[in-house]
């Protein structure tokens, strides 16, 4: 089905030492689609259904001040609910949709789901738990990957999935105002109708919501380019813990008129309160796209690469994705028939992609890039797309590497921050631990790692180790954890670069913080919170 | 002293209907200096001394809460700081620089000033004030416009002028590491050196320190292109009120590890915390900068031809600022023997810079943009600076403005947000009223008003109204607040777009801000600052 058509006589231009002629990409639309991204939240990352996390995590115990849910609750939501507004567990459906993360790595025991469609609801249902002390689990697209969007005992799931429209687009200023839990891909395809572009990309964007987005303060593909949610984030509509609504839909582009709120939420995990409505601005659609495929010999020619690709392609770079050789060679497993862009091997892989109003212009620019850094032996080889599906394509080897760690079992993921000259040797330093203990088999199906990789956005100084396992087990945990954590720290680095903390990385936030900053984290928690029903066990 | 020398042949070649030939700007050094800009904060706006602030203002009263400066209280000063950092108000050395403001509107009585050269010093001396109860105004370069950074009765100035050192600067990452006291022209010159340029840009820049544009959440000239502060600060180091000291200087460019509690002081103005020293991420120094000066009909034009801009010019456009007829009649007077850029006198006019990595691209790119808005009649007449000393003049006639307009005695100046739509409604709204009520007159130096002006970003929905008066009087501040606040908020706009609340807006923030929002304001303040010392009387 997979169709990959480089020209091998494009991919020739940019062999060292060849001439560069005028084979550069033809003219293609605009935008790119989402070929073989998640479809929805049905398909798992691995089909082995999880552990209760009860059980996987013992020492955690469900907090005795929360009420246990009873029947005079399920009345009062009746009460402001819909019957299509609640979702009950049976004896036939445990709500596993709800109930587990996409990781198959956590899974809560959640008797019940509240799908309301109104903002109001949501702040009666908050301020009830409140209230009552029930506790209350936020769920976006539940694409999270730190368990950050799953119960772990019995909260009560607060689905924002019924909460989905478009409320608001102004072509001449850009500000899209949105529902949260509109899907990124449809607001990204509602965008394009006007010539805009949703100001993030990322591999979940069809299930994922742009509520949810903005509650992990998820980063993807297009940061280089359009800078951090809170830049582009304009204005939310939050519903605080005790049903008091926060509004700043109106804001424009700038406004200093007291302390910025909605920061506070932009990365909160759903721990002081549901986002319900986001206002964002949305720059031009890109009119011309190119993407280029590169091989190099060593992390310092990746680094290299960056520089001048940052000079020479400046205002018109888009992304710039790094990927080892063992993260290529789970992609060739797993894409299989599909040939690489590269004939030959590669330490390390480079893709690069443009975005500008002017395909003429960004072609001589990308060229005369690629020329130089084949010239003074940089780039070893690289390919350019020549259409779309090429395009698509060579994207295809970078962000299919999360499907394919996950395909021999399952995978534990590391999303992390580290100065950019330190940012593999985390990756070297996990293989190295890995393979000391004895856990770490390309072949060998007795041992539970397959192989550890590395990839990620160089042009934010984010890595993405992704350990894959035949299966999740203690003694990988136990050598993975905290050991990355402490290598981290060691380098002034980030925990988690765009995951966020969730349930996974609850206890290990004071590797990246330091103790005044977590101080001010949980005093915020419970200024906000202060019965700590929202999203509990997790974040801080 | 002030050359201009704008090609009248090049002139032509926008003048509607005539043909675009190859006439386009020479390639010029790639950074703007800034002739003319405010050099140091010994020169105030106006030559008139203010009256103290609590004489203009008798209603506001001060603080009985707050401890008088006694002598036990100078002992601990000394016994923290050398002779060079402590200044005291003398018979003759009432320390004006520090107690007035820019535009010699507000002066306070405060009779001390320290000037710490390390954050440990800072520290010291907010622990101490806060468990004496002692007032405290941090001040940066004195650039403010609202009144926030001068005392309003005998508050300690607690200056940052002697903590300027540039700390870090790592020219892979672009990430910068300075203490908040240097100035933005000297942060911008180091960076010039790398090859990167500060993401912020305005006319104070030869004065107001980065901590300072942090604490007010500058906007400026740069804010279309490299977006807010929000978005391009990593990381703040901050003194609490209560002498704690937050760091997140070692932040990444990307981190979600718990609420970023930086953005809750960018823009504080002083109310929660002292910022020490600031970590931002700055681009590569475009190699190639354009500026082209336009004259349009209407207000609609403008509107028109910045949808067009932004269609076409896309990712190398950097400013769109439009100016009104009357702006530019004022600094006409003001740059007096100097011909303005274009020949005959349009309603209203625009500035467009490019700033790109390729001068070629864009000048053909701005030519193609030109050549359009020329040929449908949008445009009626433009000039593109040829040389980097025609480019400075260019900018000359946006930026002389707000000195212009106080040329003549003083000026209230409104700083906004509004809808692009009602942008300039505003101007007319004003001008309407003071002539209503009789207090506007170019010509007759009885009326204590001269002018009404508009002009502003455009790209960022922000409009400057100043109303330049031969004198400050109640009559017209009673006709121009709460009135144009009131326009503001009936238009869903901000009061404060870039400049802050300060002492000038410290009522008004309901305009802009529902109660919920002020709540949680105020919340914050209690939280961080529970006896009020930091800059009281403002903000909230």
């Amino acid at each position: 089905m997979l169709r990959f058509s480089i020209q091998r006589s494009a991919r020739a231009v940019f062999r060292a030492g060849a001439s560069s002629g005028a084979l550069l990409p033809r003219s293609f639309a605009p935008s790119l689609t989402s070929a073989m991204r998640i479809p929805n939240s049905l398909q798992y990352s691995t089909k082995l259904p999880p552990k209760l996390t009860s059980e996987s995590y013992p020492n955690i115990e469900r907090l005795a001040s929360f009420k246990k849910l009873a029947a005079d609750d399920m009345t009062f939501f009746r009460s402001i609910l819909s019957e299509s507004e609640i979702l009950l567990a049976t004896e036939d459906e445990d709500l596993a949709l709800f109930n587990e993360d996409w990781m198959r790595k956590y899974k809560g025991q959640s008797k019940v789901v509240l799908r309301p469609k109104k903002v109001e609801q949501v702040a009666q249902i908050l301020k009830y738990c409140n209230e009552q002390k029930l506790a209350v689990v936020p769920q976006g697209g539940n694409t999270g990957l730190v368990g950050g969007s799953v119960p772990v005992f019995d909260e009560i799931v607060l689905s924002l999935t019924q909460l989905n429209k478009i409320r608001e687009f102004d072509p001449v200023s850009g500000i899209l105002k949105c529902d949260a839990g509109v899907i990124l891909e449809n607001a990204d395809s509602f965008l394009a109708q006007h010539g805009y572009v949703f100001p993030l990309d990322l591999g979940a964007k069809g299930s994922c919501h742009v509520g949810g987005v903005v509650a992990t303060n998820a980063g993807g593909l297009r940061l280089l380019r359009y800078g951090s949610l809170h830049g582009t984030v304009l204005g939310l509509e939050v519903v605080l813990p005790n049903g008091e609504i926060l509004n700043s839909m109106n804001a424009l582009r700038k406004d200093n008129t007291g302390y910025d709120l909605k920061q506070l939420f932009i990365g909160s995990e759903g721990t002081i309160g549901v986002i319900t409505g986001v206002s964002i601005l949305t720059p031009p659609r890109p009119k011309a796209i190119n993407v280029s495929f590169l091989g190099v010999d060593s992390y310092e020619a990746v680094q290299k690469v960056f520089v001048q690709a940052k000079q020479e392609l400046s205002e018109i770079l888009s992304a710039f994705e790094f990927m080892d050789l063992n993260s290529q060679n789970l992609a060739r497993k797993h894409l299989k028939d599909v040939p690489h862009p590269l004939e030959d091997e590669y330490p390390f892989y480079i893709l690069i992609e443009t975005s500008g109003s002017n395909k003429e212009h960004d072609d001589t620019k990308l060229e005369a890039f690629l020329e130089k850094a084949m010239e003074d032996g940089t780039v070893l080889d690289g390919v350019v797309a020549q259409d779309e599906t090429e395009l698509r394509n060579l994207w295809e080897w970078r962000e299919s590497i999360p499907e394919s760690s996950q395909a021999g079992g399952g995978v534990y993921k590391y999303d992390v921050s580290l100065p950019l000259k330190d940012l593999y040797s985390l990756v070297e330093a996990a293989n190295e631990k890995l393979n000391e203990q004895g856990l770490l088999s390309e072949t060998d199906a007795a041992k539970p790692v397959i192989s550890a990789v590395g990839y990620g956005h160089v042009g934010d100084g984010n890595l993405h180790l992704n350990v894959a396992v035949r299966e999740y087990t203690k003694d990988v945990e136990k050598a993975l954890e905290p050991f990355v954590y402490e290598f981290i720290s060691s380098k002034n680095g980030s925990i988690s670069a765009e995951h966020g903390l969730g349930f996974q990385k609850r206890n290990y936030i004071g590797y990246s913080k330091n103790d005044q900053e977590i101080k001010m984290i949980k005093q915020l928690k419970s200024l906000y919170d202060p019965n700590a029903i929202l999203n509990p066990y997790k974040y801080v």
